[in-house]
C-alpha cells in the first residue's frame, strides 16, 4: 500500500509523514518512507542538479530529471518494498509534477500525464493526503526558518532554485492541486496545513482509519 | 536547418561529422555541431551519470535522463542557433531514444515518442545520416581502438556502462534503426558504414547537394 503526501514548501508534510510513520510504527506496521526527489544514488545526484541554484534548467528538462529520479526511486526501493507487504509513505509523488511542471511552468498536461505514467510504473496510491496552504503563509513559514530578513541573529540562507521561483509560481501550483483534488476525489484528502501538528495528525489517522486502510493487513 | 546522425556506436559517426562541418566551412557556411548526450553544462553532468558504470540505472530512468539532457541541448544550444540561421550538425538525436530505449531496452515506443517530442521541442531534422553496421563489426572496431584483448601493449580501458550492454542489446538496435528508415524513407539516408570515410563522406555531400539542402542557403 501506498501512501503519498502532497503541498507546496513548507505545508509541513515532513513533519506529518515523521508522526504517521512512528504512530504506524507503533501498530506494528512495517513502514517506508521515501522522498522526492532523491531517496537512490542516481536520484540524489540529480536531486542535487535539480536545487542547485547554479544550474539554469528550463521546465522540460526540470520535468525529465525529476521523472528519471521517480523512476529510479519507484523501481529500486518503493517497488520492492510494496513487493514486501510494506507501507510505503512517500513524500512527494507524481501529483507534485503535475501541480509543479504542469499547473505551474505550464507544460502540457498530457505529456506530463504519459511521462507520470512511466516514471511511475503505473502504480497509483490508496491515499493521497494534500495539505493546503496559501502560498503567502508558505513564505512567511520559511523565511522564519531561513532568517532571512524577518528575523534577526542568525545566519541567512539563500532561497534555492525552487524557492525563488516567487509567488505567483506557487499560485499556479496550489490551483493545479486544487485541480487533482476534483479529478480524484476518492483519493485524495485536503487538510488545511494552518491547523495544529496534532489535529492535522489525527484527521490523517481518521482518514485512513475510515478507508480501513489498515484494519485488513497484518 | 538541422541534419542528424545516427548509428551505432563505432559507426564512424564523429569522423563524418568533423568531415561535413569543416566541407560545410569550406563552403562559407555557419555550422554548430553538437554532440548527444551533453553539449552544456547541466547535459555534460548527466552524461557523467548515464556513462558511470557505478550507477545502475534502470532502462525508464535512461530513457527520462537521456531525454533531459536533450531537452536542456535544444533550449541552450541548438534552437539558439538555428534562430541564428546556422546549419546544426547533431551526432545523435531523438531516433537514438527510440532506436537504443525504444527497441533495444524494449520500452513502450508510443511513451517515447511523446517524450521524443517534448525533449525536442518538436523539432525535425531536414536529414538523418544512418551509418548502418553489424555489431559484430562495431565490436570488433571497439575492440581495436580500446586495446581490449585483441590488441596488446596498451592500458587496457574497462567498457562503458553503455558499451556492456551485448550484441544482443545492439542487434536490436540497429533492427530499430531499420524500422526507423522506413517509417521516414524522405528523411533518412542509409550508408553502409563499411565504405572507406572518404566515400561515405562523399554520399552525404551528394545527399546534402541533391536535396537542395544548401543550394539556397547564403
Amino acid at each position: 500500500m501506498l501512501i503519498t503526501f502532497e503541498g507546496i514548501d513548507a505545508s509541513g508534510k515532513s513533519t506529518q509523514l515523521r508522526l504517521l510513520r512512528e504512530y504506524l510504527f507503533g501498530k506494528g506496521k512495517k513502514v517506508l518512507l521515501v522522498r522526492e526527489p532523491g531517496g537512490v544514488d542516481v536520484s540524489e545526484k540529480i536531486r542535487a542538479l535539480l536545487l542547485d541554484n547554479k544550474n539554469s534548467i528550463s521546465p522540460a528538462s526540470e520535468l525529465l530529471l525529476f521523472s528519471a529520479s521517480r523512476s529510479e526511486l519507484m523501481h529500486r526501493v518503493v517497488m520492492p518494498a510494496l513487493q514486501e507487504g510494506k507501507l510505503v509513505l512517500m513524500d512527494r509523488f507524481y501529483d507534485s509534477t503535475t501541480a509543479y511542471q504542469g499547473y505551474g511552468r505550464g507544460l502540457d498536461l498530457d505529456v506530463i500525464a504519459a511521462i507520470n505514467r512511466i516514471a511511475s510504473f503505473n502504480i497509483q496510491p490508496s491515499l493521497t493526503v494534500y495539505l493546503d496552504l496559501l502560498p503567502e503563509d508558505a513564505l512567511m513559514r520559511k523565511f522564519s526558518e531561513k532568517s532571512l530578513p524577518l528575523s534577526f541573529g542568525k545566519e541567512e540562507q539563500p532561497l534555492d532554485r525552487m524557492e525563488s521561483s516567487g509567488l505567483e509560481f506557487y499560485r499556479r501550483v496550489r490551483a493545479g492541486y486544487k485541480h487533482l483534488l476534483v479529478q480524484h476525489p476518492h483519493r485524495f484528502i485536503e487538510i488545511d496545513a494552518l491547523k495544529s501538528i496534532t489535529e492535522i495528525h489525527q484527521e490523517i489517522v481518521a482518514a485512513l482509519k475510515s478507508r480501513g486502510l489498515f484494519i485488513t493487513a497484518p
